[in-house]
Order: C-alpha cells, then sequence, then structure tokens
C-alpha cells in the first residue's frame, strides 16, 4: 500500500551524512548467522547447509537463540499464536504509540536448503537495531525486528505462512489446523516447542516494513553490486495443461491416421514461448516456461498417447499475467481445432504481483546513493513475507547478491562483505525512516 | 531372397479343389495352444498370458512338450546348438534330399506376454503337417516344423535369436557367450535345460519358409479378415537425440535470456512429423515416431536445460528409411543455427526391410481365394523371424487378426476361429508348395 507522504527531501541528506554514525558490525552479524546454521546443520560436499522446518527441535532451538538475542539487544519479544516473533525498542524520545518500523524475514528453509535465505533479514534486521542504538540517533518511533514462521512452507504445505496470518489472509485457526505428511497439528508442534504465544503482530498498525534477503539470481552479482532495491514481486499463476490423443504401435500406425499428443503438445511449448516472447518485448518481467512436460506411455516405439504439462507464468502486472494465460489458452483451443487431440488447461494458482512502496524504495535507494554504495532497482521473481505486508503498509525489499545465483541449496553463498554492506544500507534506510515518521 | 521359379497355373488350383481335403483339426489346434500356454502361465484380471524365458524351467517343459508332439505326428526331431528345434517329416513319395518346405516360428514370449505371440506359428505348423499327412496328398519333398529360440529377446537381449544363428547373422559362439542380466550364459542354461544340440537346421538349403503369427495391428480387424499375407517387413531404425539447453529459474531468467531446450526440442518433434508426413505421401509404409522424450530437471518453475529422445523409423524401403534420418537430421542442425542450444543425433540401429518372396505371397494369396477365403496384402510393422530367413530362400508370412491390435500382453487374442482358418491356409499353401518343389 504505497502511501502518498512526501518523499524525502535534501534536508535529510545532511541530518545522516553529519549526525549518523551508523556502522554495522560484520563479525557479529556473521557470527550470528553462523550461530543459528548450526541449528539443522548439514554439511555437505557442496557446502554448508541446514534444514530447519517449522517444529522441530532445531527449530525450537533457533527460535530460542534468537529470542535470546533480542533481549540481549534489549528489546522486549512477543510471540503470536502462528509462531511469529516479534521485538521491540522504543527509543529513548520516541512516542511508544507511534506507528513502528519494522525489519525482518524468517528463520526456517527448505529441505537441504542454504545458511542465509531468510537468516541474513532476521538478524541483519538485530544489527540494524543494534547499529542505531549504539549511534547517536533517537528515533522518533519504535523500531521492531520480525521473524515470520515457515515462509518455505516446508514442512505444512504453505508458503509464507507467518506473514499470511499476520496480514489476515489465512486464520489462525486454519493456520493452526494445517497438517504434515505425519499428521501433526501446526498448533501441536508450536505448543510443543513453546512458540503458540498469544501477542499480536500485525502489520496494518505498522509504519512499513523493511525486509532484506538474497537475491536467488545472478543480477547483482553479474554487475559487481552489494545491495540491490526491489520495486516489485512478481505474481505467479501456475497451470497445468492435458493433451490427449491415442497411444498406438509406431510402426504400425501410419502418419495419416495417428492422433500423436507429442506433436500436438510440442506446438503448444512453441505457442507458450512466442506469446511470452511478444508480451516480454513491452514488459519486461513477463515470463512463461513450460518447465515439467510428462509423455505417456513415453515407449520408443510406441505413438505418444498423452502429454501433461506444468506452466510457470509469472509478471508484475495482474494484466499482464491474464494476457498471458488468455492467450496461452486460445492457442490451446486452436491445437484442439487442428490436431485430432482433447486439451486442458487448468489455472490452478494465482499470486498476484505485489508493489513495494515508493518512499521504501527511494528511501533505501538514496541511503545507498548518499553512502556511496551503487545500487540498482530490480524486480523479484520470488516470492517473499514483504509481497504480504505490502498490501497492510508500506514495504520495502532489499537484495544482497547470491553467489552464481544458487539458493535452495548447500551451495548457497554471500559473501560476508556484502551482508554487512547491504545490512547497513538496510540500518540506515531505517534510521531515515524510523527518524521522520 | 525372391527366386526366379515361374508361378503357379491354373492347372494347381484344380488339383487343390478336387484332390486335397485339407482340414485343419480346430479342437487339436487349441488344446496345443493351451496345453503350450500353462509354461510360464500368467492368470492376470486382463488376461491369461505367460511370461516363457529361454533356460527357463517353464522353456524346458515347453519345448519337451514340443518335441513329444513332434514325435506323436511322426516327426524326426532335431536340435541345433542354440537351441533351434526342427521336426522332419519325409512323405512316402518325397525325395528325401529334396530341399524341404519349412514352417514355423517361435515358443518364447516377452515378460508378460500374450499365449499366441509364436506358439501359433509353431503349433499351427504341426497342426498343417498333421492335417496334410491325414489328406489325400503326397507332397514332393519333406516338410518341417521349426520353432526358433529366443525370437522376442526376453532373456539375452537379442530379438530373432536363434534364426539369426541359423542364417548366420550372428555366430554360435557369438550367441552361446550372450549372458543374461544375471550373468548366465545362453550355453549354461540350454545345456541346463538339455537343448544345447548338435544338429545342423540351415534355411539356406530350404526350398522355402512360411511363418503364421498373430498381426499385432488391427489391420485384418477392421476389414473382418481371417488370415492376411504380408510382403514385406519393414526396417527399423532408431536414433537417439539431445538438445542441450542451459537450466535457468523460469521467474528470474527474462525470454531473451533462455536456452530452452524443450522449445527447441520442441521445433524438433514437429520437424519429424513434417518430414514423415511429407515422405509417407508416396510410402505409406514410412513412419517416423518421436516415442520416448525426457526433459531435465522436469521442474515446473526451472527452464528446461536438456531434452533427450528415441525415435522410431520404419519403411519397406531402405532408401526411404536412410531419406527419413538425414532429412531428420538436417532439420536438427537447422534447430541449432536458430536456437542456443547444441544438438546431437546417433543413429544407433538399422535392420534394413525385409521382402517375402513373390511366389510364396501369391501361393498363400491364391491358396486364400480358391478356399473363399478373403485375405489381404499388407505390410508388417513388427519384427519376426521370417525377416531373416527371406535372406537366404523363400518366405512368406502370414497373418492372424489380433484383436484390438493388442500383443506382448495377457490381453492379446485371436479368436480359435480364425486360428484355425490361418492355419487351414498355412497347410494349403504348403502343401502345394511341397507339391510342386
Amino acid at each position: 500500500m504505497p502511501t502518498d507522504r512526501p518523499l524525502r527531501t535534501e534536508r535529510f541528506y545532511y541530518a545522516s551524512d553529519s549526525g549518523y554514525n551508523v556502522e554495522v558490525n560484520q563479525q557479529r552479524l556473521r557470527d550470528d548467522i553462523l550461530a543459528n546454521a548450526s541449528f539443522g546443520d548439514l554439511e555437505t560436499d557442496e557446502g554448508h547447509g541446514r534444514t530447519l522446518l517449522t517444529g522441530t527441535a532445531a527449530d525450537q532451538a533457533a527460535r530460542e537463540r534468537l529470542v535470546q538475542r533480542l533481549q540481549d539487544a534489549g528489546l522486549t519479544v512477543r510471540v503470536d499464536p502462528v509462531g511469529n516473533i516479534a521485538g521491540r525498542w522504543v527509543p529513548k524520545d520516541a512516542d511508544p504509540a507511534a506507528p513502528p518500523v519494522v525489519m525482518g524475514s524468517h528463520l526456517d528453509s527448505v529441505p537441504q536448503g542454504g545458511i542465509f535465505d531468510g537468516p541474513l533479514g532476521v538478524y541483519g534486521a538485530l544489527e540494524a537495531v543494534r547499529t542505531i542504538r549504539s549511534a547517536d540517533i533517537s528515533p522518533a518511533c519504535p523500531l521492531e525486528v520480525v521473524s515470520f514462521t515457515e515462509e518455505e512452507g516446508g514442512r505444512f504445505g504453505i508458503g509464507t505462512l507467518g506473514s499470511s496470518v499476520a496480514t489476515e489472509k489465512l486464520s489462525v485457526a486454519d493456520a493452526l489446523a494445517l497438517e504434515d505428511d505425519n499428521g501433526y497439528t501446526l498448533k501441536e508442534r508450536l505448543s510443543a516447542i513453546g512458540f503458540h504465544g498469544e501477542d499480536k503482530i500485525t502489520p496494518s498498525s505498522w509504519d512499513g516494513w523493511l525486509e532484506l534477503h538474497i537475491e536467488q539470481g545472478t543480477r547483482l552479482e553479474r554487475e559487481n553490486l552489494s545491495v540491490g532495491v526491489v520495486d516489485s514481486i512478481t505474481g505467479i499463476t501456475n497451470c497445468s495443461v492435458e493433451i490427449h490423443g491415442e497411444s498406438d504401435h509406431a510402426g504400425s500406425t501410419s502418419m495419416s491416421e495417428r492422433s500423436d499428443a507429442l506433436v500436438a503438445a510440442a506446438e503448444f511449448v512453441q505457442d507458450v514461448e512466442s506469446v511470452a516472447t511478444e508480451i516480454a518485448a513491452d514488459n519486461p518481467a513477463a515470463v512463461a516456461t513450460v518447465g515439467q512436460h510428462d509423455v505417456e506411455p513415453n515407449i520408443r516405439n510406441v505413438v505418444p498417447g498423452s502429454v501433461t504439462m506444468q506452466l510457470d507464468i509469472r509478471g508484475v502486472s495482474e494484466g499482464t499475467m491474464d494476457r498471458l494465460v488468455e492467450r496461452i489458452h486460445e492457442r490451446l483451443k486452436q491445437i484442439e481445432q487442428h490436431h485430432p487431440v482433447t486439451a486442458s488447461l487448468t489455472r490452478f494458482r494465482n499470486d498476484t504481483p505485489s508493489h513495494m512502496s515508493d518512499q521504501y524504495v527511494t528511501t533505501a535507494v538514496e541511503a545507498a546513493e548518499t553512502r556511496g554504495i551503487a545500487t540498482k532497482q530490480l524486480h523479484s521473481a520470488a516470492m517473499h513475507d514483504s509481497a504480504n505486508i505490502s498490501t497492510e503498509t508500506d514495504a520495502g525489499l532489499l537484495f544482497a547478491p547470491s553467489e552464481d545465483g544458487i539458493s535452495h541449496n548447500p551451495r548457497e553463498w554471500t559473501d560476508w562483505e556484502d551482508c554487512a554492506t547491504a545490512t547497513h544500507i538496510l540500518a540506515v534506510s531505517a534510521a531515515w525512516l524510523a527518524s521522520e515518521s
């Protein structure tokens, strides 16, 4: 929800450059991330990964350490019913009732994931608060650090679970009733580890939100940048497409007698690519991919009887995404007209695009510029808690570079120097936003 | 090897129509096929199947019963080193040194195969000999019934194994040294079941060969015919095709940056279909199929990195098959030119087409016509022992209809009436050929 508050003017630069000695402690940030990496630890030949799923002993340990570190830094901790954790600091000159500037991310991982995806944003937020506290600054509003439950959907199957509940896209009751593969409910597991709390964490009451996350792409790395400022998070639509022909003997079925599902599917795959390329000419973030493509019976000497495909369609404009799906569907219907097959398309997921707040984006870009740190604005093609928050209050999302763009893998890596630089911009941005709020 | 002997003239029809009371005993044929079906028996919900692999106890029992049934009918049995079995009958007025007219097929099955594929031709041949013996006919040459080892390649991996050895396409030593998946050699297994013989079975010394087999297609069923006369067996060429692009994130890789292997493969699949359709316009038996098509990594939100395909190409002319492969390969090279992918095509199998003897084809067609049985000439798109024999002597191949074209499956079925009718034409053809040879 971009606000219409006036953007910062030059007055602010001077204040920041003179008075603010905001300096991130890289060693402390690194120690926090590495200590957190020991929970669900996974040492592989490829790198240091972790598996941190909601409600496990590893999750409990990671959460307890975070609470301790928040308290060590002088923050007051709250836990809500779905285990979202908030640490709050009210600066001495701040109005305790003022809407807080909130930073954070998540601590959970995918199975066999990396150590930065999530924790960099949580411990980066804590480091930002510690940095602001020790600097010569007294923000006008409270600052909070938030860690959302199960952003990855790795155990209870719903991504951005905690922020969905906090933003009322998912009810507390429905969330707590979610079951894992073994029939354990989220409520049982959170109670068991002592993180089924009673406090409230409500983004709609915040001044705004800043998340630091790894890019999971190579755009920053390619331009040798330590930080990027996200302006949009693409929406994701998934469709499943089925094409049914007739499975036949590859020798005794003449070319004219065939109902070859693969030949029809081949035309469709090309259609998806050509429609997306055409639309992407004016909408560079728009993409459409046939990523999954399964042929039945898939035997060399049998004419393919059916093909099932899974499509991934993204864009930063809902209209563009709808247009992609419509035009792809039209092409599929045309294929049914001139091939002896039946076909169907089911759009089974539609997460609309999210837009970061102009004010928060501009603040982060200016924070980097005034500190002499090169940056760029970019969109995120991956989903983040920030997408949920953006419907309730101003949201901003910063990226730190990912080596080779790898994530969700023990090979995931971000240089400590880049972690510190991105956290520095997070801290400066938060300080500015909290000072003028 | 079609001969240039003159084709039969009318003189023969009268002889056959007056003197030959060739009548197949349908019940006896049925009993033989069902008794044989008990070896490697497989009762399924879908039908009565069997698994009869070379050198197993089931194979031993099936072979021993065949030998017994050949001997019961007054035939003298021989077994060659690779277990091919021949039963010989020298009619009382025949020259024992004259080249024999030979009939037969195979007893082995694919794993979980049907009860007709192979045994119909072996026991049909025996039934034909028994029928001729009990009729008022005294052929001028010996008649033989042959059962070839492992036509299906189900255990030692090489299809038409026995006939390949008999026609010297595969040496006895190489064949005997073949190993199954557990390291057993063909020699060990044949010795163990008592069918590693020392006799000779040499098609080059035969007058000719007639095989009765199920169609494994629907052409006869669709025209309600009980018997078909095969004039050619298509050659089979197999190619493997690999297309390599680059696996990427489906969200963060823009349309213009992609090396999508599936998009390139889709163009290729269509090329194969269009090239084959064009060539089939003048060569109806020509077909090309992308039957197997595997995408890597095949994950919905990942741009496909590679596609591996297996092609099946058939035709009754070697030149046509070569032209198909050449033109398909040209198209693949063009795809490499205008897509950011690398591609390769490997032609790893090339079985050339086979042609049945004009004389044997004409004899069978005329035998059906003079008996008032409707028939048609057709090609076979499946491989048979007859293909091997056709390079050594005259060969003929008769088809009985397959219900729904199903074979290599417990659902495989041919009506007993059709079995008998097709065997009747086999017997009449053999009687004619043996009488004039």
